[in-house]
């Protein structure tokens, strides 16, 4: 059984890292018992802690693969210029690109001296039951919750085809570019099919702020086709495409630099807020 | 310092599975103490075991993210009609996607029943050493070794427009798509930059037969490129890209079915043979 809000954190008391079960505020965690975080099921302990500091939800080295799904709300296809997709197109990020909440974005030199750094609000799913070959009406039974991410992008290595070829992912794979959290919210108290606002402040100002009722594929119909060809395994992450309201496909295009701060929310998750460092 | 032949396999005597340093002929291994293989070395016990089976050289636990390189030879790019690139083309794959060096590869229905399944030899990088940010000149540090692998690929799902929107991950991340082995070779005693003659055989008959000295990107630029992105974390393979001779690419084209055997040979490293199977 999923913990209602599962977040890990640094401890007010000894400084340590831990997974927890949180309040809704996310204030106060029972430490989870977790040497098998997803598979055997994380037990909350008897032992509660004040949270100093969240961090990623989810260690480089319990999150096993991030899938992410482009073009998946019919307003970013258009305002992107592509074509509404018949099946979800899909791309990949490494583990590396994960990033805490509230961290710092430390975009790498060849990622900012390139420019056209650009925001995606996305709901993420998180797979709590390794899954292959399921069917839509099963496929939410192998996942443990959703969290929230901004697929973190460079506009000019995706898009030049003089740089990635016409492939999306070294332009998405920095490090930093997949920050999530601040928890990830039991799918038995959350059903983003049921619509959850989704929205992009980029220092402030909303950006984006669309709802997670009009993905174009669903979260059921996204497990169960990825299923089909890729075993999901416990501790895979999936980026489920963001609305519209993105700096490139605005007039005038809009993209983010050195010292900006991107919030990026989903009622009924929490919001992530991470300020955009040009690393030297 | 590396083993010179970095091999995972079920014991004779036990039928347990264990890292080991193998004989060139990889027929007997000395145990590996590798709790923690890479960064911390992994040292050969006084153990000998006769090797039964051997395995995918790294198991997916070990395995932290495969990345891969497209276009990588002149003449796979003019056969694929596809502009030479200036800079690597980068995809993934998910750990998943792993294969023995002698597994049948069991194809899923997604991929078989839209048929075109490619073979691609392929030089595969392991690294040992977290790279972030490393030069050119000093990239081989972070590499542990080479091994052989096949990108196998789905040429349907990669290459209609209406299916991928373009991007190659959902056709090169199939279960089974990434058979590698038979040994991680130690760069000790293996430089791809040499010269190492590669050749795929189907059913025997050489589909492929090229140089790794005829890449466009060498193993120090292709880490060097990557690591100033993306940190490389120990247990990270990087397929370097395919020769001349997929099945795509010829006149008439030739793709693989149900029951035929693919090899692909890297002189100096060894080769893997793999039987496609139509999972039902």
């Amino acid at each position: 059984m999923p913990v209602p809000r599962l977040v890990r954190f640094v401890a007010q008391d000894d400084g340590q890292q831990y997974y927890g079960a949180a309040d809704e505020n996310l204030k106060v965690a029972s430490v989870l018992d977790c040497a098998n975080l997803f598979s055997q099921g994380a037990k909350p302990t008897e032992t509660n802690k004040t949270i100093a500091r969240l961090l990623c939800p989810l260690s480089m080295e319990d999150c096993r693969s991030i899938v992410c799904i482009g073009l998946n709300y019919r307003d970013h296809a258009d305002e992107a210029k592509m074509a509404i997709p018949t099946v979800p197109v899909v791309f990949h990020k490494p583990v590396t690109a994960l990033a805490g909440p509230y961290d710092d974005l430390d975009v790498p030199e060849m990622s900012w001296s390139r420019g056209k750094l650009d925001y995606e609000a996305e709901l993420v799913i998180v797979i709590g039951t390794k899954a292959s070959r399921v069917s839509k009406e099963d496929a939410l039974d192998y996942v443990y919750g959703y969290t929230v991410g901004n697929d973190f992008s460079n506009r000019t290595w995706q898009l030049d085809p003089t740089l990635g070829g016409g492939q999306w992912c070294y332009s998405k794979s920095f490090d930093f570019s997949a920050p999530i959290g601040p928890a990830i919210v039991s799918k038995d108290i959350l059903d983003p099919a049921k619509g959850l606002r989704i929205r992009t402040m980029l220092n402030g100002e909303v950006m984006q702020d669309g709802n997670t009722n009009n993905m174009i594929f669903s979260v059921a119909e996204i497990v169960s086709f990825l299923s089909q060809g890729m075993t999901l395994l416990p501790g895979t992450l999936i980026f489920t495409g963001t609305p519209a309201g993105v700096g490139f496909g605005r007039k005038p295009s809009i993209f983010t630099k050195d010292g900006d701060v991107l919030k990026v929310k989903i009622d009924g998750i929490g919001e992530i807020e991470n300020k955009i460092v040009y690393a030297k």
